[in-house]
Order: structure tokens, then C-alpha cells, then sequence
């Protein structure tokens, strides 16, 4: 009698599904037709798939801790931990296209028709990562003349209504931010003392210029300085921009980044810089993916019908979420003109037994 | 008495100079003015120059090669190997910059003003590797509403001058293409082969067409088909397309990158990858720079006055130069369809005593 | 009535079992005894599983070419392709490491002992990997003081078998060094030529060496250059170090290295070096897993029995297979002393119409 | 009349020196003699120099923070970020020698001779790095069969004896672990409640075990759990493994460790985890240049009389200098059998005002 067909290991991890769901459609291995790179185009994508996967399993879980009415200052660890891990696994995704590029464009044009209207832009797991970072169905590219939708299956369509009417990483980090104490406290406003500080800066810098300068450099100064005024007036004022965090939210997130060394604020400054790393490596991936289209394909459209490179790049910017907490470092100041907390505020964000060690 | 302050190591490295070069101006390490975090901007930036001077000094050895009447056949492995080495170069400065981004937006802020007009457009090694890859200067954004010049010292702009008067890869790759021999042997006309060949295929799918589909979806399938045939019948008519490459240049290319496996295409093909390589490794570090910018400077102008980010996305598709070779990947066809070589000219493009091991 | 489950690319990706194939043994997802980390374990092992899949694949491309009676000259560019790609799929492997490093050891116990016996070890593709590089049998660390067989179903234990009686790399490419034509040709004798040539620049160092220096300086040089001709008269000598390669691919390997810019020798200079690259990324990856391991669970046994992080350091050297490709580096001279191809010969291995362009 | 030579970029930078400081040794670019490869050879050391002063920066700034008497928890952000910092630069270190080994091995001999005794074992700033990171001068391999002074100028002896006389990054964690507060707070000892924990699972175990077993298989069971309840009673007992650190320090490693989500733990968590990710890569840039090394020179010894290959390899894992926190990993048991912190404690290691958000 044969004894298993899997050891435990192969057991454990599926291999009886994992190592058998390669079918390539140009032929069968071994055979005339078989274009001999389709096989490294499919495992190429079931390793994206599976990363994919991995990478929403992440996302659920710090989109769950967010959705409590009280995010309990334990949890950020593990929130850093798991957006940490997804920075790591977007580098990875992007890293491997150097393994798919050693796919010469004449090897693909070998097997491409045979993938009909097959298409990467028909990932449902890309598209719910997306969409549960928060892009919104209206922000999207219309992609071939008519909606996306027309492309999914119809579980799969279920699934992408359910995610765009769910919670998403965006919103909820709009509303935490916008919770975060001590941006008013007390006598004590955030917001207040840093425009302060702002126009004493300014004032100090004109006063400079007026004693240096003469002329056409003083006015070109003056001019700069007024302009910096207006900027830190207006920041809120959505009719110069808009942005897409509420204005306490970005007062919070301004806070927690001029103020990251206390203790309180560690946490939070990380887990902001890893939104905003998040953020580039997407884009990235996708100007890399843009950029490997362009060379497999030249002018052509995609497969499954995108229109290919120009299309790509349209969204590269489109697409991307986070731009807010990017433009935020418009209004920065120098440590030197930064206003140092009240001490009673700095000793609330301080360990309840913190002497230091 | 005191020995020398150097060992052979040191002395060898030049780390007398090397070592002594970091002159922070925010002030001086260890005193109160001194921003920590200019020492890494400085270093970074430092290292990036050695890399341009190594970049330049293969491009130029590369340059000379290319620009002798004839290529010996032996120069085609040190072209590649140096091209190569210029690739992995190109990958370190892209992933180095993960070192500077540990550099936080208000660290940045805190030295930013210190750098006065001092600014990395003024890279004149930069420019040269531009200008020596083949980027004209009509072809290059506007910065800062003038000449690029005006940021340039007098030694840098005569530098400048004579790189755009020198000989460039992409002109130099283009004649030695458009040398190519064998694309017309005898009666043989690779273009004239090729287009038949395309021909052929295409009048077989219209057949299929019109036995499998009817109606509207054969009327799409025939409109799809004649599109096909234009697009090659268009290909060196520069009404619909400016290409920058040669016509001939062009089907040298396409003969190359089909027939790659000959022997004496081998070296060639991989040539021309490389040559991607390079445009493509060049725009990612574009983005990933400009990406960089708008994380640590937001909106605000550049140093030295750029416009900063939005300046940089205006670049990043504008000052590609290998374009051309990523546009013809338009115009391959499946390798079931390919034309055989005659047997007289592959022979030619064997090895003399080429019997195989 | 529902449509399909799956769309085309779900469908052609094979997504049904693909993204089925996660069943964590710690509990199940969303209930108390799940270990939220056991998933990234076993996804990313998953992966590693397909890119070994595409590893193997590859590889049994290259043996299929290498094993006919006469390589053909064509077959050095997909050959050569290959193994490029699989030395992007090994960095890769190495690279995604910094994934399953999110986890802390701590993350990792919570889970570890669910998977019972289940061990990387089992992997019977990695296995079969090794195999056809050419580790053999006798060469392997012994594991858990007994036969690697134990743990291996019976289907596995039958493959692992008939890998051990196929081809392998490493004697494939033996077979090819030493088939390499003209190190003897006609009056020529490749490795007489050199090694006159060696001593030539030995006989010019004493001369130099005589006129320089004198007492135990002299003596010391003196030695050094008798244990030079000793070095290169013993080079073939099995008493003093067992090669693996046989003495005739050990020459033709030396010929390849130094004349690789002949046209004929570029493709095989190229491939030669790929074959380090390989064994010194699966080394690179043996290290890194070492480091892993010994993170992950300090000096305890391994999953499965094997004894962790001494046992994998006691493989990093003893499972590398082309260290004699390394070692050869021993017997290179400068370019200035190298003896130079007759001209008969090398034109022999130029292009059959190689005039350059 | 000339302008300025440098741009206000080029002498912010010192590029001057930067630039004027690759001096070849086997002869003059441009000459007969010069070996073009040797350029990339100093370029490459020279960013690595570099790199190290940076890394010395860094370090320097850490080491002044941890000698201060008691850690303000303000420092924990500022050592974490020029931690991670390290890590990003030692990443870039390795992965560079991809750019070094686009040089072949015969590259590397066409200049070798002329380096004479300038080798890279000789790098001050190295071997200060790894001083000041903890490695003693009596754990480091004896090379070239004496004291690694003699290859060093005066200076460099100074500062090299400087640096073991001063502070190291080693045995300042070490105190630091040490002065943990809580793991004995009141009533509450951290280690006996761990212990005490420890031996309720093996009980747990053992009572199980004679469930469900009999025979041999309940006897190596049996085995196994009293061998592990040695291991929890000898981990301080200096006769079975010497440890570095102080048993408080280990103790504390361990706390922080298994109660990383508390706030106050949550910075030193992952302090401790950069400094195992430090000694990672330094090992792993270790075995990476050992396999270069290997590939350039074979058996060869090194240049500067070092032994080549095989002394990197001793020197592989007895550099390191944070062993411990790795075997630590050894004392780890699951979640569920963990000891929860009293309330009292964990309240004392929270923010004053934690509430969440």
C-alpha cells in the first residue's frame, strides 16, 4: 500500500492545491504550442495573489481596531506592526517585477493572445486593498469606456459594493486624528500657538530683511514673506485646495509631528509615516508596472481591453490616497521658532511612572 | 616622532580629502545651531556624486567605443559589462534613497534654510549623464522660468556645453544600428519579410473571423483587424509618430530583438535591454525622488528656487531618451507567425567553427 | 442566477484553489485560539513553494539542453536566460525574508507547536532543487541523526530518487567544459601556454626581486615565488585538494574566463558566472535563514526534530556545489603576463562574417 | 574675468575633494598601464568610508544618550530612528557589492599587484564601528598571526585604543536593561511569576502526556518536558552557557519582550529588535563579502597578507556581539500560558492620561 501522497508539510501549506493550479491556456508543458514563459507569467501573478491576500488580512485587522469607539493605546503596536509588514510586502511586490522583466517582450507576445480578455486590472483583491485604503469609486480611472464593474464576476462585484460601503483605512484615520486629545486643552490651543510662533518667525525674518536688503531684493523678500503669511492663513481654507481630512485632523496630525518625541506621540508619529510610506510604494508599484507595460507592449492596449501604458499613468496620481499628509509638510517651521508645549500638557503625554532609566 | 597619519589603506582611498569634506552649514557638530540630521544630507548626497563620477567614467568609455568607425566584435562584452555595472549603479542611488527618508519632513525643515541656494538641479554630473545618455536641451524642462545655466558656475557650464556638442548614446546607438548588416542580404529584406509575414497572419484571423462571428462582433473583430494592418503600414511615417530613432535604426532593432537567439544578435539584443535598463531604472529614480520631495517639502518650492515637486512630475516622461525602443515592442508579432531566417544568412551569423559542444 | 464565480484572470490564475489553500492549524481565523501570525507563516511559505515550482522548471529546461549530444550555439541565449531568472527568483527569496522578519519570536511560539512535525526541511522541492544542481547524497548534512528519507511520503521519497539517478548541473556542466574545443589545437596547447606564461612572470618577479632586495627580505620573496610555480604545477594534483570538476573542464573553465571577450566565448564566459551567482545566492539564503532561525527560537530544536540554527550553519558551506568555479581564481594572472591566442584560433572563434559594424 | 569654480551645490558638498580624490595606482587613466577597473575598486570603498562616518555619527550620538545617568523617555524616538537608520545604511553596504562584482575576477588581477599592502582589513572607521558596537579586542580573530595594530598608522592606534577604553553600545544596553524598573515591583517579581508559569504548562504537558501515551513514546515525552524544565532552571547558570549579559539584563530583555504592547514597553521592544536586526546584517555583509572574496581570489591570500576567504569565514560568527538577545528566543512560551502583568503594574507602565482615542 502507498503510503500519503503529502508530508506534513505539504500537508500544512496545500501544496496539493498550491503546485497544481497552474494551467497554462497557450498549451499544455511539453507540447508544440506551450509558450514556455506563460508559466513564469502565472506564478508571477499567484504570488501577487497570495501577497494580496496577506496584505488584506492585515488591513482587516487594523481597520478593526480603528473601528472601536476607543482605541486603546495598546493596539498600536500591533497597528504599527501589521502597516509595517504591509510596507514590506509592497516592497517585495515591486522588487520581483525584476524577475518577470527577465520575460523579453517577444517571449510575451508569444503567449498573449491566448489570454483573451483575461486581465490583471481584474483583481478583485487589488481592487478591495484599494478600496478599503480608502479610494473611492469616483476618484477611479474610468477604465475602458464604461465601469469597472463590467469586468468582475458577479460574487466579485458583491464583494467590491460591500468594501466601498465598509469602513476604509482613510476615514478612520480621519476620524482617530481628529479624536486626539490636547490639540486643545485647557488655556491651551494648538492651533493658536503655532500660528503664533509662525507670524514671530515671520516678523523676525522681515525685520531682517529690511535692515539687509534695499531695492527690488527687499520687495522680492516682502513679497515672499507675505506669501508664507497667507499660506499658514488659508490652510484650512478649502477654496485654495481641497483637502480630503478634516481640518482637526490635520491640526492632529501637524501636532504629532512637530511633537513626536513624547511618549504619547512616539506611537502615532510611526504609524502616520508608515500611512505615508504605504502611500509611495503603491505609487511606485504602479509606476514600475507602467513602465514594464510600456516595454512588453509598446503602444498597444492591454489585455482584457485597457488601453495599457497611457492609461497607467493617468492613474498613478489619480489613484493615490494619502496626498493630504504629504502636503502637510508645506507648513512646517524650524525647531527654532517651534512653541514648546505648556509642561503640564507634556507631562500628560508622559508614562504614568516615567522617570527614565 | 610621530609615523605618517595615514596607512596604505587610507592614503590609497584619498580619505584625507574624503573624510574631511562634510562642512555642515547650519552650523558646527556638537554645537547648539547644529541640525544632527545635516550630516546624513550631506553624506547622501556625497555618495551620490561618487556614483555620477563612476557613471560618467564607463558611459565615457562605452562612448569612445561606440564612436570608432567600426565595432569590433570584442567590444561588444566590455559595452555590456559596463552597462550593466552603470544598471546596478543606478539600482543602488534608487534604493540608497530609503536611508534618507529616515530623515523625517521636520527634521529636513530644521537645516532646509541653511542650504540657501545650493540645490541638486545644480548637479553638474548629473547633467552630463543626461546630456551623455542623449537628452538634448531643447528637450529639457524649463527650470525655474530660465536657462538652466544660470545656476551653473562658468567651469560647469563650459562642461555643459561641450557634452551637448559631444557625441551622445542614443545617436551613437542610433548609427551603429542603422549599420547593421544583413537586414537587406542579397534578396533578402528583413522589412519586406516581416511585412508579409504580418500579413499573413492577419488575413488568417480576418478568415477565422468571418467563419466564427457575425453581425456586429465580426464587424469589431474586421475594424480591429484593418487597425492592425495600418499600424504597420504606418510604423516609419513620422506624421502619426515622432520617432527620434532612425528608420533604419528602427528595423535594425526589431531584426535584432527577433532573432536574438543567432549568435551574433545575442550580444546586440542584450545591448539593447540594457539600454531600457537604463532609461527605465533613470525614471523610476525620478519618481521615487519626486515622491521623496513632496513627502519632505510638500507643496513648497524647491531649494535653490525648483518648484519642486510638480517641477519633477513634469520630467519624469519628458526626459526619457530611449522611448523608441519601448514603443516598438507595438509592432511584434507571435513567434509562430515570424519569418525564418534563410538559412544562408544565419549561417552568416554563426561562429566560424561553430559546431556546438 | 448567479454568473460565475470567477472571472477570466481568477479563472486563468487558478484563484479557486490558489486562495483556498491558507487552513492555519493553530484554530481558525476570527476565533480565540488562532494565532493571528501563523498566516503570514503560511503564505509566506506558499510563496516560496511556487517560486520553487518556477526554480525547478526552469532548471529542468536547461539539463534538457545540456543533455543532448552537441549544444547547440543557439541554445547558450535561452539557457543563459534562464539562469539569469533563476538568480532573480533566488534574491527574491532572500529579499522577502524582511516579510516574515514583521514577526517576533514571541509572534512565532504562539503558533509553533500546532505544526507538529511539519518542517521547511520536508520541502521536497527544495530538495529536488539541490539535487539537480548536483548536491548529492553523501554530500548532505545528515539531519536528525538519520536518513533525510524519514520524512518524506512515499511519492516524495520516489522522486527524490529519481532526481539523485538524473542529470544534474553540475556534471552536465562538466561534461560541456570538457567537450570545449580548441584549448588543444593543432600545435596549441592551452594550458602548456600558460603555464609557460606563468612562469615567465614568476622568472621576471625573482629577477626584479634579486636586484631589489637582499637578506631575509629577499628570502621571503624567494619563497613566496616557489610556492607560486609550486601552486600552478599542482593545480591538477588531487593529493592536495579534491576537485570536483575534472581537470579537463578545470581548463576549459580558466580558457573561458580569461579570453571571454572572443566572441565564441562571451555567451559561455557569461554563463559561467551565472553558475556562481547561483551557488552564491543559495548560499547567501542558507546564511540568512540561518539568522532567522536562530532569531526565532534561540538554541531550540527546529520544527520537525532538526536541531535548529548549528545544524543549518554546520550545511552553509558543505551543501555548496560549485566552489571549485570560485577556487579557480587561484591560477588568474594579470592581463599584462597572459600569453595571446594564436591568430588562426581566434579567428576560428569569431562570427563567420564578423567584420563589426 | 573667471566666476567661481563650484557652484554653491558643488561647495556645500566639498566636492572639490570629493571628486579630486580617486588616485588609480596601476598607472594614469588614459594610459597603457591603467587597469579601468580599479576605478570602480576605489569609488566603491570610498562610498563605503562613507557610509561608516555616518555610521560612527550616529553611533556616537546613541552611546551619548545612553552614558547619561537616567534615559529620558524622550530619548527612546531619537535612538530608534538613528537605529533604524543603520540598519538602512548596513542594508545599502551589502547590497552594493552587486555593483562591485559586475568586476570579474580577472578585472580584479589586472591591478591587484599594485594595491601592494593596502587592503580593507586596515578600514580605522570599521574597526572603530565594530568597537563601539561591543566587540573586544580578545574576541576578534588574531590575523595575519599578530595584533591587528601593526597595520595601523599612530593615529589610527590612538583612536582605536580611545575606542576600547570608551563606551560601548553593548554593555550601555546592558546597564540599561539592568536598571528596568517593575521586573521586581512589590510583591510582584517578574522571574518567579515567569517560572512559576513556566512549570504549570509542563505540568499541563506532562498530565497530558500520560493521558494519551504509554510506553516508549510516554517516556521520551516525559524526557522531553524534564529537560525542559532544566533549561528554565539553568538559564543564569553561567556554567552551561556564558552569557555577556548581566542576568538582570536578560531578565529585563525577557519582560520587555513578552509585554511589548504595554506603552511603556513599546519603545525598547523595538530598540532591542534594531539591535538584533544591526548584528543580523553586519553578519550577513559579513558572509556576502566572504563569498566575493572567494570568488575574486580563490584560495589566494588577501591583499595586505590577510588569509583571504577563510579567515572572513572564522570571523563569520565570532564577531558578533549580540548573541544573547538571540538565544534568547530559547525562553519564550506561548500566549496562553503567559503570566498577565498585575493591574497595578500595567497601570504604572500607561500613559497619565491614557484613555485612547
Amino acid at each position: 500500500m502507498a503510503g500519503p501522497s503529502w508530508d506534513r508539510y505539504g500537508e500544512y501549506l496545500g501544496l496539493e492545491k498550491i503546485l497544481t493550479a497552474q494551467t497554462p491556456w497557450s498549451g499544455t508543458p511539453g507540447k508544440a504550442d506551450f509558450a514556455h514563459e506563460e508559466m513564469l507569467f502565472i506564478v508571477f501573478h499567484q504570488t501577487y495573489e497570495l501577497w494580496f491576500k496577506q496584505t488584506l488580512f492585515e488591513l482587516d485587522d487594523i481597520l478593526a481596531r480603528f473601528s472601536r469607539p476607543v482605541l486603546d493605546d495598546r493596539d498600536i503596536q500591533p497597528i504599527v506592526a501589521r502597516m509595517g509588514r504591509i510596507t514590506e510586502i509592497l516592497k517585495i511586490l515591486e522588487r520581483q517585477i525584476d524577475i518577470l522583466e527577465t520575460m523579453t517582450p517577444q517571449d510575451f507576445i508569444d503567449f498573449r493572445d491566448s489570454l483573451k480578455t483575461a486581465s490583471g486590472f481584474q483583481s478583485l483583491q487589488f481592487r478591495l486593498i484599494e478600496t478599503r485604503l480608502g479610494l473611492k469609486r469616483e476618484d477611479r480611472m474610468q477604465f475602458n469606456h464604461g465601469s469597472y464593474d463590467r469586468d468582475y464576476a458577479d460574487a466579485s462585484r458583491k464583494a467590491i459594493h460591500a468594501a466601498e460601503e465598509g469602513p476604509n483605512l482613510h476615514d478612520l484615520i480621519d476620524s482617530w486624528l481628529a479624536r486626539t486629545p490636547f490639540i486643545a486643552d485647557g488655556d491651551y490651543t494648538f492651533w493658536e500657538s503655532y500660528r503664533a510662533a509662525v507670524h514671530v518667525m515671520l516678523d523676525e525674518k522681515e525685520k531682517t530683511a529690511r535692515q539687509a536688503l534695499d531695492g527690488d531684493a527687499l520687495g522680492r523678500e516682502l513679497e515672499a514673506i507675505t506669501r508664507g503669511r497667507q499660506k499658514f492663513e488659508n490652510i484650512f481654507d478649502t477654496k485654495d485646495r481641497v483637502w480630503r481630512l478634516s481640518p482637526r485632523a490635520l491640526q492632529a496630525a501637524l501636532f504629532i509631528t512637530i511633537y513626536r518625541t513624547e511618549p504619547m506621540l512616539q506611537g502615532p508619529a510611526t504609524l502616520l509615516n508608515l500611512v505615508m510610506d504605504i502611500d509611495s510604494l503603491l505609487a511606485r508599484w504602479r509606476y514600475r508596472h507602467a513602465l514594464m507595460v510600456q516595454r512588453m507592449m509598446g503602444l498597444s492596449a492591454g489585455t482584457g481591453g485597457s488601453s495599457g501604458y497611457s492609461y497607467l499613468m493617468q492613474t498613478l496620481e489619480k489613484h493615490r490616497i494619502f496626498t493630504d499628509l504629504f502636503s502637510l509638510s508645506t507648513y512646517l517651521i524650524p525647531a527654532s521658532a517651534r512653541p514648546p508645549l505648556p509642561d503640564s500638557l507634556s507631562a500628560k503625554m508622559g508614562y504614568r511612572s516615567g522617570t527614565g532609566r
